[in-house]
């Protein structure tokens, strides 16, 4: 198809898709004629998927672009490959805004700086049973986030801290079973890689969603009919 | 306290704490004489705030001084702190890099603009019983989440959604029950709104961490071991 019929089927514009292609996030169409050039499904696929990390997990396209190359490895075992792109999502950078502040040598590092907070995090995975590297990138940001969650007061204690990871935990099986199964064969698997990541980061968006909808409508039950 | 004890105390750089002062993220301290002011505890704990919402939830500064502001109006009940709340943070506009693309008129709504998309939406919300608004901002951000989960085929039905919409309305309930009883007054009630918007804000940031690291520890199960 030509660019203008890969712009109406994708709903995105073709200044947007020409962006695309100057970036290198879309590969470049089989050349036609001059100025003319060819696209296909495949095409269709990329897009699709640069505008749901985009528009709908609001990842900014170096973040985008990083994902792309991990998915584009083929040899990647599933478990890396969600490895990987956890990394990429939680390892980065902070915000330009407060990438414009003073230099700091510690800035990701302030908050977790409270003692003790790395021995919840290590009871929360003993307590699971999960078996994840001491330098996996989420537990250093979950040490963060329970540190100042304990700054706050004792009322997150550690069933409350359980129930989420326990969550956590299900859901996740719960999306791993849509995967093919491991004997499957590696063809079925490398297929599946793309969407098992998609669907991963689109199920966290829809879950933070959820959360607030719950948020909301839990708090009125409570609050507005005092 | 002066300047350089507020930083020590807090782990933040004196530039940046001058740099929240100058960008009225912080409020001034008391002068106490030429180039010297005093702060307080509500400094430090403003500044912990801050540094919560930008290096651990990755905020850029226009969402922090968003969500500051809503904090601020004492007047505002609950519901409505958490459904602001919700609205910055799903309202931001698109990253840095998205937003120097060529300007279209429908960046968010190109994944949505699939037929069906909302009913979905409805039907989990009626299942859960979710009495919000047709206008809560997480409603639109779930519909085009479940619309690329759709596009990606039919993995994850209606009780596959139901699974994490369950999660999320169990995990809400049992943070609001933190919160203090409505009869406990509406100063009570003021005094942990800060409190419970960050507390709600570290246990997303906690959940997408625990996610994970459960899809790194269940993937090995799985396909690692051949």
């Amino acid at each position: 198809m030509r660019i203008s019929e890969l712009s109406r089927s994708s709903a995105v514009p073709v200044p947007t898709i020409k962006f695309y292609l100057r970036e290198g996030l879309l590969p470049p169409g089989r050349a036609t004629g001059r100025n003319q050039a060819q696209y296909g499904p495949a095409h269709l696929r990329r897009l699709r998927l640069i505008r749901a990390f985009t528009t709908i997990s609001r990842l900014d396209l170096s973040t985008v672009r990083e994902i792309l190359g991990v998915l584009e490895d083929d040899t990647l075992p599933v478990p890396e490959l969600y490895e990987q792109v956890a990394r990429v999502l939680l390892g980065r950078e902070p915000e330009p805004d407060a990438a414009a502040q003073p230099a700091t040598g510690s800035t990701v590092d302030d908050m977790a700086a409270q003692p003790a907070s790395g021995s919840t995090v290590d009871d929360l995975v003993d307590q699971l049973g999960w078996q994840v590297g001491p330098d996996a990138p989420s537990r250093e940001r979950l040490g963060q986030a329970l540190g100042v969650l304990r700054q706050l007061g004792g009322a997150c204690d550690s069933d409350f801290l359980l129930a989420y990871a326990e969550a956590a935990d299900r859901l996740a099986v719960q999306d791993l079973d849509l995967l093919p199964h491991r004997d499957a064969g590696a063809d079925a698997e490398r297929t599946d890689r793309a969407a098992a990541v998609v669907r991963s980061v689109m199920l966290g968006v829809a879950f933070t969603a959820m959360r607030h909808l719950a948020y909301t409508h839990h708090a009125a039950l409570r609050y507005r009919h005092g």
